[in-house]
């Protein structure tokens, strides 16, 4: 079992990325720390509660960490995740509490107790791990991998070349590509092809219990959002991407290339500019194994869904 | 017949643009300007002159432009056009003489003589245009539009996010779009559809006469740089689809957008920033009708071949 | 007698500066052109025409030039100058007439026939000069000097760090600092040291004929908008300082160094970067021999007074 | 008395300032925390304990910060600090030892306990406080006022317009004048003026005791490198003026102003761009009352001595 931290701003998307990476055995997730981006930090970790609650995740300690990216406002993504970050379903008053530490210190102490190197998978802006390797760059051994959703080898989503999670932080980005640490990057060019169509929308639905029919909600909500904001007639299910990449490597095919960050750029700020030929510093995502990763998220979210079911019938 | 001047650096998809101009009879094809880009000023107009010699060019007029971008030292493209920015075939020396004329002086008496506003098409570098702009304000209503081969909507060639044509002069990119004038963008997101396949060689070489053989030679030269530098299989013919657009718009789908030049960023100065939310400021070309776009190239090329055959036969 | 052009945005003290041009012995001024800067191109050259015709200048050729900065719209100082650019004195109908030509083939034409090389001191931006030396790159060598007002090695007048002419057109600037062409910068830093104090303005009073009197309303105007705009208990007659170095090198001390043009800044497009131990680019003025100013300055406008009362008188 | 905490890198300068800081009875120094800049981290935490072990400051808790910038590799400035970043006396081994918290750390929980609010000092690069509010945004109203010597008005000693301490870690500048915090920042245009001329020499060496000579042997040494590598005639002290002007505001007068850092400029960058007339978020100093500022420095200086004389003599 692969040990991994999940940073996360649930988020719809997140929200399944979190079950995926509890549910499947080939990870152990250590911790979800959360971040400000899809929504503000407060909700954020509200829903991250309450994606726990939900599916049964009471021993994985959850700590919240940045309200704000490193040096300009915050900028949600209202308009695709609703006011609460996880519009659709109606959530209950969660009973997983969060941790008193700051995330960046729960990382901290998690890297340095774990008896191995320890994997990161950032699926919101990169303000908590640019924070990390700052405060402690003595940690950077400890970390085996940063396998993250974000960024793009083609065009972007809130702007023409640049993708949400680079460019809400785009100097976080700058950080953690420039850190030394090993950066695996899944962008939009490969979770575009993971497309909730409504053949995985039956998958989910029939998955039951109390699993079931929220995550039928949640992307009820998030295909409307898509067809509204981007004309999308499925949703992409970005930020599982990253965990099916370290869940098996084999699921997402990546090329060695060189990526840097357009911190500078009057209309190009945060593109993750990827030179396919450029001295690497990085590994990038170029391909998906689609059908392979849906059979792996659904399996792993039933795995999730039957302790759940065990518990209610108890 | 649209009236038209064709800008160019030729550069081997320049010079089967020029034959594409002078050749199909829905352009009347009024000049031919030059400018550095693909080689240097005295290399491309020599091209201009060779190619309007081997395919008996001989009352277009041909006038050179700018030596160098406007801002920056010129970068030239030897890699993909080789040494003399035609390499492949064996030329004479041209019969077709240079203009005394300064190309943007020459293109400004046009417009001012022309009965019709003329339509301008820029396949190289956009450092005469923006300098005609700039020197001939008064000229806007004179051009019809301003067709060009350049930028991209998606990944670009020189950088990751810049195409040549806007890289050597993104100063002059920006004077361009930023005109008025009503501009049509013809990028690699199309153009890289438009490839040489052995077919269309074949269909080059069935031209013969003196076209015939010049133009298999030019398309092995830079199938084979294109091979080396880009790992293509087959090389994009990109110039001849901005005249294709002016011959027959419905060759090439283009829709409302807006194009913003990147000239600060560190690492995407050059790109054109193609927001296809934006407030329109120009046609972006999104789709090419691959095999009429092919049909009408290789009929212009046969209508330039046979009179060149009649005069050597007489 | 050094030849030289005064291209110009007329404007206070560009007003002095064709007067200084025209009466000083020292220098021959081969034509005045204008640009937009100080007032829209409409504006100034009808100021330069003014201004010839107060101060009888019948035989020096007036050419307009370039409307509008290369690539960004004008932004003209209005609070400095006023409406009409020249504000303060009632001008009538002026009888000097502009020519024909446009300013940069004037220039052009003049350079080509002139016998030896021309010193052109421009005072507003330099987008006539960019101009020139991208239509006419085979001009550099006939072209002495360029000795121009603009920049500062210190702060700016418009932004912190930018002042008018260059943050006006950047991009020109940075063209004519990259030419190659040997440029002297006067600027800022010696520019605020020409005040004109309320001594200076009863030594122009003192001129008296035509002259006299309207130099003092075009000072009692612009001291005026000095004060409210920037606090100055006397305005700095920035202009004049270029023609004076040019008509007595040992009235403005110039030292070498690297000016670099700062075109990409958030907060600082338009700095020219003055590195004092970089490797030199450009000569930059450092000090003014205030007193002999003042003297060279009122000697040449008492020359040009003189003559027009005789003309009148005649 | 003003509880301050003194965040530097010594450095000849700041090692005057964290005895000013020790000296003075105007404030209560509660600690001295460092961070990389003038040179390493290690070196700038070793001649931290070697100040405090030279003047017995024995109760002052020093903590290490960053050891490098946000987002870019470190510059030191060992030409004028030399390879130690102390140059010139010799050290003993300190006998003062490093507290084993985090600089960052330290400063939080001071602010935590102190029963109001602190004033924070940085005389370095801003990285350390960066860090500490994006940490700890919590923090933000514990913190009476950053008092900070950095930047400039006018021009800058690394490039043309930028001050070291600003350069090395613009985006850390950035964070902290976007920050919300009352800011104050003494910059080149003041710290200029704390020349320390022969006379000020004399009046260090009248120190005697321990404190004496060694400052008199720092001081030689940063007038050697002032003067060779800026050409100064005498050293400017500019670290000790941000701490004078806690010690007593009307020291160092100030004005309100808007500060931006250019962080993109490609020839500014590191720029603190001071608008006087702009919606102010600091203060900005203007004017030192010199001689008050070195009776109040060399009283410290003599206030630190002495006890220590008292020591020797025991």
């Amino acid at each position: 079992m692969t040990p991994i931290i999940l940073d996360c701003d649930p988020g719809h998307d997140d929200a399944i990325a979190i079950m995926l990476a509890a549910g499947d055995p080939a990870v152990d997730l250590l911790a979800i720390t959360t971040v400000a981006g899809n929504q503000t930090l407060d909700k954020t970790t509200l829903n991250a509660l309450r994606v726990c609650t939900l599916a049964g995740i009471h021993d994985v300690p959850v700590a919240a960490g940045c309200p704000r990216p490193l040096t300009q406002p915050l900028q949600v993504a209202e308009d695709v995740h609703g006011e609460s970050g996880l519009d659709g379903p109606r959530f209950g008053e969660p009973t997983v509490r969060v941790s008193g530490e700051h995330a960046v210190d729960l990382v901290h102490r998690i890297l340095q107790e774990h008896p191995e190197p320890v994997t990161l998978v950032p699926t919101g802006p990169l303000t908590n791990i640019a924070l990390l390797l700052t405060r402690y760059p003595e940690n950077a051994p400890r970390i085996r991998e940063i396998v993250l959703m974000g960024g793009s080898t083609e065009r972007g989503n809130v702007s023409p070349y640049a993708e949400f999670n680079i460019f809400v932080d785009p100097e976080a980005a700058a950080i953690v590509f420039g850190s030394g640490v090993q950066v695996t990057m899944c962008g939009l060019n490969v979770t575009h092809q993971a497309l909730v169509t409504p053949d995985v929308v039956a998958r989910l639905e029939a998955l039951g219990g109390a699993i079931g029919p929220v995550c039928v909600e949640l992307m009820t909500f998030f295909a409307s959002a898509y067809r509204k904001v981007f004309g999308f007639e499925a949703p992409p299910l970005h930020d599982p991407v990253a965990v099916a990449r370290v869940i098996d490597p084999s699921l997402v095919e990546c090329v060695d290339a060189h990526v840097a960050i357009e911190v500078v750029g009057r209309f190009t700020r945060g593109a993750t500019v990827v030179d396919l030929g450029g001295v690497p510093n990085a590994k990038v995502a170029v391909g998906l194994d689609v059908p392979r990763f849906w059979d792996r998220l659904v399996a792993a979210l039933a795995n999730v869904a039957a302790p759940d079911l065990d518990l209610e019938s108890s």
